[in-house]
């Protein structure tokens, strides 16, 4: 994924785009492929004089590699990652590494790896989530929603917990129910009969994912394990609910069930669908010169779905208040967004951009 | 799905399809809409002097039906059904009742219900499941492969428990799964963070089906209750194992079932990819004049793959032996498909068609 994000902020016009990687060679096919523009020799070339290091790795090496850039990187200087389980990271980090080290998440289908297989155009119109703490300095906030927009992505900013039970609930459960309806379908399907031979869309559309990558899968399970252990339980506990109804020939409960997720998913996809009206406004909130007031509005706002455009910061004195200016995509968005600024105690105002 | 029946029927030529429904209007309305050529007032008017009767009804109230229309249609009139499940409507009926009745289950997309949604390629390419049992006439299977064949379908007979159990892996339990998954994230999405918004294409492929006519699927994870409720509790015991994997770090064990998933996922599709060598073949095998010789013959292929083009019977003289010809697809299939005759006692021969 760091050669698609080395193509994406190239072609966003970001000159200096440094390629790092432990493994001889890599960094170097990286600049022949034209997704960065110099290949580092160490990790401390690649830091030196750095605005935002991005680092690309299994979720259990971020948090040693993050230490590591920390120390030779800038005192101003971003640091990110792009790993799919987010608390353990920023939890495994202390609270003046979280200063600077802000957490993402681009969602994106990432299944082939390697710097081969980058596109410029991957994170376009993708969501990016970010986990800011309430350490995390406004301005490298700001600066990660500047490069994660220049990439074509929507920024979102969420609780990392948050994001991990998100995650389990929407990728990684559905990833192992694809994988576990195979080998199920493969172990039990009776009498020398396979299953796809008579598979119909259902069977096909749930098992498409099945199977894909193992080592990042496996990993990914790991990394998230709480969560993932979690939701696989309450799973494990729904499957027994209706089993039971099934068992006892309870047509009630499975005409509710059946027709609960209908609803179910009307909600969820009502809740996904575009506004119509899609007028811009900007919302101006005044912030204090402290870290945590910007990571909170921005995190309220990530979970109510709203969309945050622009984001800029107009720095008020030392110690004084400061504006934060964003746009949000309509008027209903606007009226929402003031109503959770406000609630938390910041004076806000909006109106049309 | 009586209304594309009837469609399909009257594109094959068939010159009389009498349609018959106990709601009042409803035989008319399809009379009106070209699905059948007459309307019949009453089950015995629509029976009188028919080659076939074909049951659409829940599976719950096909057996009864059966037995009304075993008794008013004439001796030789061939009754099948239309059911998702097999086992239960088989056991119900008596060896006598199966002479005649020969269950049936075309395997296609029929979300919508109601004769005004008619189609008459409907069964075009399906599979369709036969459940013949030992009593089953000869030449009533040979007039139902005829029929299916002449809709478009490919027909496939089938073990009625067999059946059952296969539908409940590929079909019934993947419901159950995307519904429950549709249950999960819209009861514990974090946060007032709703799923879709953020839900990548596995979540969304795995939910596609979910909620869809509750009535028709409470009925039909009824209609298939040991072979619904037994895959569901095995699928909870994978989802417990992997759980387990998950929260106790084993890397090894998640590596091997994402990869044997993998592994499944292939060998399932390359069973249901087509040969490449398409060279029809003749089969000829004596057969005694008694029923359950094409019976065992039909479900051996079936349960084998190996599609049967063609099937025509050559009765012998009375009480003793005839001839069954059947086509199937290239050398391969012939061979297998001489093996599995002869292995069951038939003297067969076979020839490139």
């Amino acid at each position: 994924m760091g050669g698609s994000l080395g193509r994406a902020l190239r072609r966003a016009g970001v000159a200096d785009v440094r390629g790092f990687d432990p493994q001889p060679g890599v960094a170097a096919q990286a600049v022949a492929l034209g997704a960065v523009t110099s290949a580092a020799q160490t990790l401390e070339a690649a830091c030196d004089g750095a605005a935002c290091v991005v680092i690309g790795a299994p979720v259990p090496a971020i948090p040693s590699i993050a230490r590591a850039v920390l120390a030779c990187a800038p005192e101003d200087c971003l640091v990110t990652d792009l790993g799919s389980a987010k608390r353990s990271v920023v939890e495994a980090l202390g609270p003046v590494d979280r200063e600077r080290f802000i957490g993402g998440h681009p969602i994106c289908g990432g299944e082939r790896s390697g710097v081969a297989a980058a596109r410029e155009d991957l994170f376009r119109g993708a969501t990016w989530f970010l986990t800011p703490t309430v350490e995390a300095r406004p301005g490298l906030y700001e600066r990660l929603h500047t490069l994660v927009a220049a990439c074509g992505a929507s920024p979102v900013a969420i609780d990392a917990a948050v994001h991990d039970r998100l995650m389990a609930l929407v990728s990684h459960v559905p990833h192992v129910l694809a994988a576990a309806l195979i080998h199920q379908a493969a172990d039990t399907a009776p009498e020398g009969r396979e299953a796809l031979r008579s598979a119909g869309p259902s069977f096909n559309d749930l098992t498409r994912v099945a199977g894909s990558n193992p080592p990042l899968w496996a990993d990914i399970l790991l990394a998230n394990r709480d969560a993932v252990v979690e939701a696989l339980e309450d799973f494990r506990g729904r499957l027994g609910a209706v089993g039971e109804a099934v068992a006892r020939g309870d047509r009630e409960a499975l005409l509710t069930f059946v027709a609960g997720a209908a609803e179910g998913r009307e909600r969820l996809r009502a809740g996904a669908a575009a506004p119509s009206d899609r007028e811009p406004w900007h919302i101006v909130a005044d912030i204090p010169d402290r870290p945590g007031a910007l990571s909170e509005i921005a995190t309220a706002l990530g979970h109510a779905h709203i969309n945050i455009g622009d984001l800029v910061l107009r720095p008020g004195p030392p110690g004084g208040v400061g504006e934060l200016v964003i746009r949000v995509d309509d008027a209903d968005s606007a009226r929402e967004a003031v109503r959770l600024i406000a609630e938390r105690g910041y004076t806000t105002r909006s109106s049309p951009a």
